[in-house]
C-alpha cells in the first residue's frame, strides 16, 4: 500500500496498547477521587474522537459530558467547568497553542487535566495532571483507542457501561481488523481517487458518532492537505438545506454509521441515490470486525471509517493531485 | 427596501411583544414546578436562535443546556432526557416533520414541551405542553426575541442573570433598531452582492454566539435558496484546515460577535485582510443599538447580523442571481 509501513502501524499498536493501563488508572484514580462533569477539549483533528465518544455516551449515561473547541473555551470559559471537572485533552505534538492553553487554565482552576500526547515533557505534558502516553506514529484510530479506554472506563466505573471489560480487551483486536480493512478498501481507495481527483468541490454527509470523521476527513484532509473545497453536514440537516445542491455534476460522499442513527444516513442515501449522479458510499458495515462483538460495531464505526479515509483515501488522493499532504502554505508557517 | 413590508415588519414587532407574556409565564410556571434542564431541539434554520442562547448561557449558569438536532434525538435519545427535562422546540408553519416527532417523543415521556409557532392548533401545537405564540410573517430576529424572553428568564429565576428585567424590557426596543439598521445596511448590501453573486463558492467564519447565523446563512440561505456551494467554519476552528484554501480567487465572510470570543474573530480577521484578497467582515459593533445597554449587545448581536444577512443581503443576492429565493426543487416538494 502506497504510503503505508506495515511494520510502523503494528508498532503504533504495539505502542498504544501499552498505554491502556495508564489510561485505565487514571479513570481508576479519578473515579475514587470523585468528579462532577467532563470536558473533552482539542483543536481542528485532534477533537475527533472526542466528538464520537461524547455522541456514543449520550446513549449510555447521564454525567454531563461537554465537547468544548479549546480556542473558544479558553476566552470565554463555561461555568460547569469548575475544580470538580476532569478536563481530556489531545495533542501528538504537545504544542498545539491552543490546547496548552487550555490545559494550563484548567490546572490553574484545579481541575484534574488528562493529555494525551506524545512526550511528558512537552508544553501540554508540563501543563496536565494526568499523562497519557500516545506514541504511535500515524493512525487516528489509536487516538480513539486511547481516548475509549480513559471516558469508557469512567462510564464502566458509574455503572453505566458494564460490558466495558469485554469491549476494552476486545479493542486489542481492533489494529490487525483495520490493517486487513485497509488492504481490502486500497484498491476502492485508488477507483474513488481516479474518479474524483479532480472535483473543485465535495459534499460529504454523515452524523452522530460519525459526524467527527466527516468534519475532520473534509477539514483537516481535503481543504488542509489537497485545497480541495468541500461542505460537511450532518445526515439529519442535510434536508435542511445542502440537498438542494445536489445535481448530476456535484460530488457527494455520505459516510454511514451502524448506531441507532443509521435510519437517518439511510435517508440520505435514498436521497442521493435518486438525485445524484456523483456520488460515494461508505459503510462500515462492509467490513468484518473478527473478534469484536456486532454490540460494539457502532462505536468502533468511527475509527473503521477513519482508517479507510484518513490513512487510504488521503493516500491515493495524494497519488492523484500530485499535492503533498504535509505540504502547508500558512498552518504553522508563521504566526497569525 | 427591495423585498421588504415595513407595515409587517412592524406588525410582526406587535405580535412578537404580545407574546412575551405568554413566553414568561411559561418559564415562570417551569420554575415554580421544578425542572432538571433543558433542551432545545428543532432543525435547520429553527435550532439557530437556540444555538445562540445555548452559546450565551455557558458564560452565565450551570443549569444543563443541550441543543440537539431533532431527528437525531428522536432516533438515538439522550440519557439526560427525563420526565425532569423541559423541552423547548420551534417551527414558524408547526408542520416541520422532525420537529413534531420529538415533541410528541418527549411529552410522551413526560417532559414539559414548550413550543414556538404560529397555531396552537397545529401538528407541533398539539404536540406541546406550552404553547408560544409566534405570529411574524418574517425576521428570524423575531424568533430571537422570544427564545430569549423564554430561556433568559430561567436564568433570571435561578438567580444566573440578575439584569434580566432591564434586558428584557429593551429587548422590546429591538425592532425599531433592526428596522434603521437596515436600512442603513442596505446599500452595502446592493455592493456586496453585486461583487459576490457570482461567486461559485464562499467561505463563512464565525463562532460560538455569531455560530447560528454562520451556519444558517450557509445553509438555509446561500445552498438552500440561492444553490451557492459554502463552507462554514468557526473563528477557532478556522486556523485548522480552512485557512489553506484562502487564495486570491476565495470569497471569505467574516461575521464578528461582540461577546468574548470576538478576539478568536479578530485573530480571523487579521489572517483574511493579509491573505485574502475577495473577503467582506460583518461587525455588528458598525450598528448602534438605541436604548439598549452596551452590556446586553453581545447577546442581540446574533439578531443584528441576521437582520441585515437574512433579510436583506438574501434580498440583493436574489435581484441578482434571478434565483427566486422561494424555489426549492426538492425540499417539501415530495416525500424522500
Amino acid at each position: 500500500m502506497i504510503r503505508f509501513s506495515r511494520e510502523e502501524y503494528l508498532d503504533g499498536a504495539r505502542l498504544t496498547i501499552e498505554s491502556r493501563k495508564t489510561a485505565e488508572e487514571a479513570a481508576d484514580q479519578i473515579w475514587r477521587e470523585g468528579y462532577d462533569n467532563l470536558f473533552l477539549t482539542a483543536v481542528g483533528g485532534s477533537t475527533v474522537p472526542m466528538m464520537a465518544a461524547a455522541a456514543i455516551v449520550k446513549e449510555m449515561t447521564d454525567l454531563p459530558v461537554f465537547v468544548e473547541q479549546a480556542a473558544e473555551l479558553a476566552v470565554r470559559g463555561n461555568r460547569n467547568l469548575t475544580a470538580k471537572s476532569v478536563v481530556v485533552t489531545l495533542s501528538k505534538t504537545g504544542d498545539t497553542r491552543e490546547t496548552v492553553e487550555i490545559a494550563g487554565i484548567c490546572k490553574g482552576k484545579g481541575c484534574r487535566v488528562v493529555s494525551f500526547t506524545r512526550q511528558e515533557d512537552s508544553p501540554l505534558g508540563r501543563n496536565s495532571t494526568f499523562f497519557i502516553p500516545m506514541r504511535h506514529e500515524n493512525g487516528v484510530e489509536y487516538e480513539y483507542m486511547l481516548i475509549y479506554w480513559f471516558v469508557l472506563r469512567l462510564l464502566y466505573l458509574r455503572g453505566d457501561f458494564p460490558e466495558y471489560p469485554r469491549f476494552a480487551d476486545q479493542m486489542e483486536a481492533l489494529p490487525e481488523n483495520l490493517l486487513r480493512i485497509k488492504e481490502e478498501f486500497d484498491p476502492r481507495a485508488e477507483e474513488i481517487a481516479a474518479a474524483y481527483w479532480k472535483e473543485p468541490y465535495m459534499i460529504w454527509v454523515g452524523g452522530n458518532e460519525m459526524w467527527g470523521e466527516v468534519y475532520m476527513f473534509t477539514m483537516c484532509i481535503l481543504e488542509e492537505m489537497q485545497w480541495i473545497r468541500t461542505k460537511a453536514v450532518t445526515s439529519g440537516e442535510f434536508f435542511h438545506g445542502t440537498l438542494e445542491l445536489v445535481d448530476e455534476n456535484t460530488a457527494v460522499f455520505l459516510v454511514k454509521g451502524e448506531g441507532a442513527c443509521r435510519i437517518l444516513d439511510e435517508r440520505a442515501e435514498r436521497f442521493i441515490r435518486k438525485y445524484g449522479k456523483k456520488y460515494v458510499i461508505l459503510d462500515p458495515r462492509d467490513y468484518d470486525l473478527v473478534g469484536i462483538d456486532q454490540s460494539f460495531r457502532w462505536i468502533l464505526a468511527p475509527a473503521v471509517i477513519s482508517t479507510i479515509l484518513v490513512d487510504r483515501l488521503a493516500a491515493h488522493m495524494e497519488a492523484h493531485t500530485n499535492h503533498d499532504l504535509d505540504y502547508r502554505r500558512y498552518y504553522r508557517q508563521f504566526d497569525y
